[in-house]
């Protein structure tokens, strides 16, 4: 199937069957589209942590204001950004290019002189919101990667990031939640949305064109 | 070929063949892929310009910090935001939604009125950082969808947005850029990164499991 196919497959599942598991070779390729997605600069600014622990789950459902798919589903995947740029993070990145690449150690030198001139002076709050976007990339990615195996996701911003930060202890690792990604197979039979018609705007709406 | 197939392959193109162009049934193909992007609680808070006009793409050049990829590219996507929320806009895409499903109007109320209690007393700043997020996901499935097709793509954050805006007149549309998208064909002779390895970093690295 196309990705065009796969997108209209996929929908944002209410009702997972908890019965259900992802195969761990499948969780490797949804991983894989998240590792693979482009960021700004290269830089790779988050991790994506896999959380199959049923406790773990269980106990994020309050903090995703009791949207219990988090519960119900196979895996949730957490999508952590750095909670911010610092010359160590740039330099380790460009430092690990280089290597692969087989290029001399400083190679990007005055790219990353130009990075860190540009997000060292900005506060937290501001770098934070040019990473927390770059996750959006990996969490596309993920969904549509799932959608071509036919494993239901359900994007979830809607939770207390502060709490599930604790509860994952990511300050710890710099990291701040952005987005949870619930996946598994869908209970069709309790799912209220399944059967509805996905509405988009049509396409003379979305679309500008400039000839 | 499947979707890390074609991530695999797709990269930042810095040199576009400029006497190649991209047909319009596959632009049309690439847009659908933005139609049909997920967004937080399904507002589609953005629209998709199609550049081909050389002379627009020209004057981005300049604004485009002289990347010279605008110019050359066969179009440029841009991926432009609602500069706020506002309850007309919500209250527009679910009476659409609702028409769409032949449900009564009004019937997802409760829902538009939480989204209104949450969006509208922030302020622009703050519903912008959320709105442009969300245009993340619709470039990274035009990015999915372009290398499915085998259409190069280039994603830039690193333009001069007011100028941009202006050129395009988006103020008047309630919108504001976040990103732009060169699509085309790559120029291989000409062009330093399409011959360099790839560099993520390791699954081992990029990933957390808690099982």
């Amino acid at each position: 199937m196309s990705l065009i196919e796969d997108l209209q497959w996929r929908y944002a599942t209410k009702k997972f069957d908890s019965t259900k598991k992802v195969s761990q070779s499948d969780i490797d390729k949804l991983v894989e589209a998240a590792r693979l997605a482009p960021t700004s600069s290269g830089l790779q600014p988050f991790r994506v942590l896999v959380v199959s622990n049923q406790e773990l789950k269980d106990k994020m459902v309050p903090i995703a204001m009791n949207q219990q798919q988090v519960a119900d589903c196979s895996h949730v995947l957490v999508f952590a950004a750095w909670n911010r740029y610092s010359a160590e993070r740039i330099d380790s990145i460009y430092d690990f290019t280089t290597e692969e690449r087989g290029l001399a150690k400083g190679f990007f030198g005055a790219y990353t002189d130009k990075l860190k001139s540009i997000y060292l002076p900005q506060d937290e709050k501001e770098n934070f919101e040019h990473i927390a976007r770059q996750t959006y990339i990996a969490l596309a990615l993920v969904m549509a990667q799932a959608a071509e195996l036919k494993i239901d996701s359900t994007p979830m911003e809607g939770f207390y990031n502060d709490q599930l930060d604790e509860l994952l202890n990511l300050s710890s690792l710099g990291l701040k939640s952005v987005s949870i990604l619930p996946v598994g197979y869908r209970d069709a039979s309790a799912d209220w949305l399944v059967n509805m018609k996905k509405v988009r705007l049509p396409k003379e709406e979305f679309v500008i064109e400039m000839k």
